[in-house]
């Protein structure tokens, strides 16, 4: 390819409204352009990298068995009612009057239509399992589009979904999926984490989201030192904690005037904050429950929202704390209060020996409190706080936090879909049974974003060479001052494209700083410089994208550089 | 590719609403799916066929120095106003409201979108020519969609659009596009013809229609035995009539006292159809105008259209006719009329002598008329008549007439949408200047409908081989009873895709009847069979999809007969 014959169009001024690495060089190195919020034309440049995602997912996708199709984008209403989804989808759901008058919406996602087809097309058990995928374009009407195409409104995505006869095969057939996306993300050359994941509202029985890990990412993920697991920070557990100490100390009353949290009541005694009890006081369906918190410890509300009757839980009033505990806001505790109350502790908390925690009694806290001896054993324990950096994770490593960009999802989503819809196949006995389905989506736009956020530097990206939209770029100095040097080059074009590598021949007629600004900003992996003293010398100037300085090599030595055997 | 793995669901039943031959076949086959009207779900064989015709359009677009980019599908109202086709471009547009009320549409097309991204990127004479294309899923609201894909709603196009600094530069880029169009159909192996076609409103330089032909083909077309030149019926041109020859007849009244039509009469007067003259009275902005025509041939309102002051024109009314003519339709004719009137001869009549028209007289029509003679010359002269099969073609060939399935258009714009849009670049003075565009669309999807509507029979689709799912089936008869042949059928699938042929095994374990009906049905150029009784002799059984009876070859002569140097 020359560059003269391509269109690309660079720009050194970083836009105004973009917020984040990616969006500033996907515009600087012109590979989208905006045409309205949330739509973006990829330009030659850019879609060159887009299909590079594209093939290497389809490429996986097929090699663990799924079956391409194309649906269509617009989708009838009446099947989304049949799911009940055309009211639940809430605004992100682009909705399409027609000529006629029927109402129609822009595909966000394609449960209804892909179930729509199977239970026209799969009557037996014999014709599962089968996972069928499809590599399209799909909408969602963001109400606050932004970050580029990081969070379009119009994205290309691959979106998967298998049916089975039964749950097991939807099992394996979540994992056969699940070890594609490794390869995917791992042929990509991105640094990622498969992330334990909420299954939300949607109740399926196993999920997880692929993130790619960058600063810029908008969820925090923990993953462990020592093995592969991850999880959102929300979900993530650590190490259970060791076992309760026996009381060393007799419980006491300690003045604490104006020491209302944890932290100060910790720096008024001189203990750390890990020997103080927070107490959290909500009202669920049960009635006033206190939940217990180690001081140093932050309370994860989802985890809370889990336990029976608290599912609404909100926070109690002031009314309701004075009425049951008989005291005010930080001096609470779970030590004699003034009416029954339910006390729910995290499990740090009922391993905990000789804490410390409010006396009830404004301006007190009690130290040297034991459960069992001071108050009666919590009535119920559970994780209920969120892992931090450094915690125990429970494979035995140690629990960091990164930030994490989603860019798959893996959901088992059972018989919800099929349900729905009435679709059901005969079973090896003839009985008509509802099968399971999975579904598996890949943000293949989105990953040419977070694969930037993860690849950049200040002079611009720099590429995973499988994403590369080419691998080597030839630059010619002068090609009109001297022949020798344009047919040198044109010769090393051919011979490197010859030997099977993806090359671009910059034959603009730039200046070198231009030049190899403009190449280093595109971000391609390999410089190869042919000058006029160079070629006296006998070799080409070589430079890597990721480090490294510039190296004067022979032809032979360049080849080597480059991965091409002579 | 073992069949048992795919996903192949077809159909014996011949689909109540499918009218063409294609939409049943595509049916049956199963490579479509209805979802709503005019959306189709494209199945994993109909989607292998779709992406052959893509991949050949993409590889000629590139060959002929195309960069791809990729275009929103949804698109801002704001761009489609400074163009006037918000309102202009009819019920066709499907229009979106966001949910912030902001008016959008689904892309039926992109000279805006493009005209945008180019204003936005091209500055200079350098960067021109350049031609951008795009491969993309498009939607239509059509008011009748049908025949399938042929006239669906959201379908599969490829657009291109080029950009040139003058008219000169406009036309070489739309020869260039007109050629890759004509590789493309040829690489298709389709039997088309590239067809003169009227501008239209757009008002443009030059545009051809590329057609495929079949019966059942929505346009009628006009081509020629001698050499490429067709032309839409409605604009073609059959070749100059011979001289007009001198009188050689009285004129005379004769009586014709039911004789309404040139056929009665001819009849009545035991004389050729060519002999007479059809008088047509219309109403211009000139005023009342009698248009001749020879009785044989049909006036085209196009052409006529085209003439001075008959933009508009419509019909004469009985009391205009009676008015300028003092007779009533049946007998009219130029001779004698009761006020000056302007008469429009078609070229043909204009060549006649010794003819008959009506006297302008119920009851009596005129015979030996001649001009100048009889009647003053025609105040103009025009072809204005649509060409007939066997007709005497402009290059000394004879006409022949088709019908077409257009599945291409090539244009040339202009500068109707850069100027329209305020677009413009720097000439080599420094002047700013506005581009000539060009616009090239083809219709992805349709190809592969108008591809079965030329090439099927009872049995089924019988695919060109460079649009076959696969090249070659292989079929096994009972794979698992005897294990040597399914072994033999294994080594064979392997044997002819190592030698680069896609191949499918059909390892389904149907019967020979049911397998051989699929296969060609769904078109399979190749059918090998891999049997016991074949094993045993040391053949395998060989059938053309397209014509031939089955064979049994042994391994060379079927290597052979498959294209594969052994």
């Amino acid at each position: 390819m020359r560059l003269s014959q391509f269109h690309l169009h660079t720009s050194k001024e970083t836009p105004a409204d973009a917020e984040i690495a990616s969006h500033r060089l996907m515009l600087r190195a012109g590979l989208i352009r905006k045409l309205a919020a949330g739509l973006y034309t990829w330009s030659p440049l850019g879609l060159r990298v887009l299909r590079r995602v594209e093939a290497v997912v389809r490429e996986e996708m097929e090699r663990a068995g799924a079956v391409e199709l194309l649906m269509p984008s617009v989708q009838p209403r009446e099947l989304w009612e049949e799911t009940g989804r055309w009211e639940k989808f809430g605004g992100q759901l682009l909705k399409i009057q027609d000529r006629k008058e029927s109402w129609y919406c822009y595909g966000p996602t394609h449960e209804e239509v892909i179930t729509d087809f199977a239970r026209a097309e799969l009557a037996s058990y014999r014709q599962l399992p089968v996972t069928f995928f499809q590599i399209q374009t799909k909408f969602r009407d963001e109400i606050r589009p932004r970050f580029g195409v990081m969070r379009a409104r119009e994205f290309l995505m691959k979106d998967a979904y298998s049916f089975d006869i039964d749950d097991a095969g939807m099992a394996a057939q979540y994992q056969r999926m699940y070890d594609a996306y490794v390869r995917i993300f791992t042929r990509l050359q991105l640094e990622f984490r498969a992330v334990e994941a909420d299954t939300g509202a949607i109740g399926g029985s196993a999920s997880h989201e692929f993130h790619v890990l960058a600063d810029s990412g908008e969820d925090a993920i923990a993953f462990s030192t020592a093995t592969d697991y991850a999880a959102n920070v929300e979900l993530a557990q650590a190490a259970e904690p060791a076992a309760r100490a026996a009381p060393s100390e007799d419980m006491r009353r300690v003045e604490t005037p104006t020491q209302k949290t944890c932290d100060d009541v910790a720096a008024l005694l001189g203990i750390p904050l890990a020997r103080t009890v927070r107490t959290v006081a909500v009202m669920g369906a049960e009635g006033f429950t206190v939940v217990l918190m180690r001081g140093d410890h932050a309370l994860n509300e989802i985890k809370l929202a889990k336990l029976p009757g608290l599912g609404d839980y909100r926070m109690a009033t002031e009314a309701e704390i004075a009425d049951h505990l008989g005291s005010e806001p930080g001096f609470l505790g779970p030590v004699a209060p003034a009416r029954a109350i339910r006390v729910v502790a995290d499990r740090e908390v009922a391993a905990m020996a000789d804490f410390v925690v409010g006396a009830n009694v404004p301006g007190f806290h009690l130290a040297g409190v034991n459960w069992g001896r001071d108050l009666p054993e919590p009535d119920s324990v559970a994780d209920l706080r969120n892992v931090a950096e450094g915690d125990r994770a429970t494979d035995g490593g140690e629990i960091r936090i990164a930030r994490g960009i989603e860019v798959g999802h893996v959901f088992q989503l059972g018989r919800r879909y099929a349900e729905a819809m009435g679709f059901t196949v005969l079973d090896e006995q003839g009985k008509a049974v509802v099968p399971a389905m999975g579904c598996y989506g890949i943000g293949v736009s989105r990953i040419v974003a977070a694969a930037i956020e993860q690849n950049h530097d200040e002079a611009g990206i720099i590429w995973p060479e499988p994403m590369a939209p080419w691998q080597v770029a030839v630059c010619v100095i002068n090609p009109k001052q001297n022949p020798d040097v344009d047919e040198a080059a044109e010769a090393l074009h051919r011979e490197l494209r010859s030997a099977g590598l993806d090359v671009v021949l910059d034959d603009r007629g730039l200046r070198p700083g231009p030049m190899f600004a403009d190449i280093e900003l595109i971000g391609i992996p390999h410089r190869v410089v042919v000058s006029e003293r160079g070629l006296a010398a006998g070799t080409f100037e070589y430079r890597a994208r990721r480090g490294g300085d510039s190296e004067n090599l022979d032809r032979g030595t360049l080849m080597t550089r480059l991965g091409i055997a002579d």
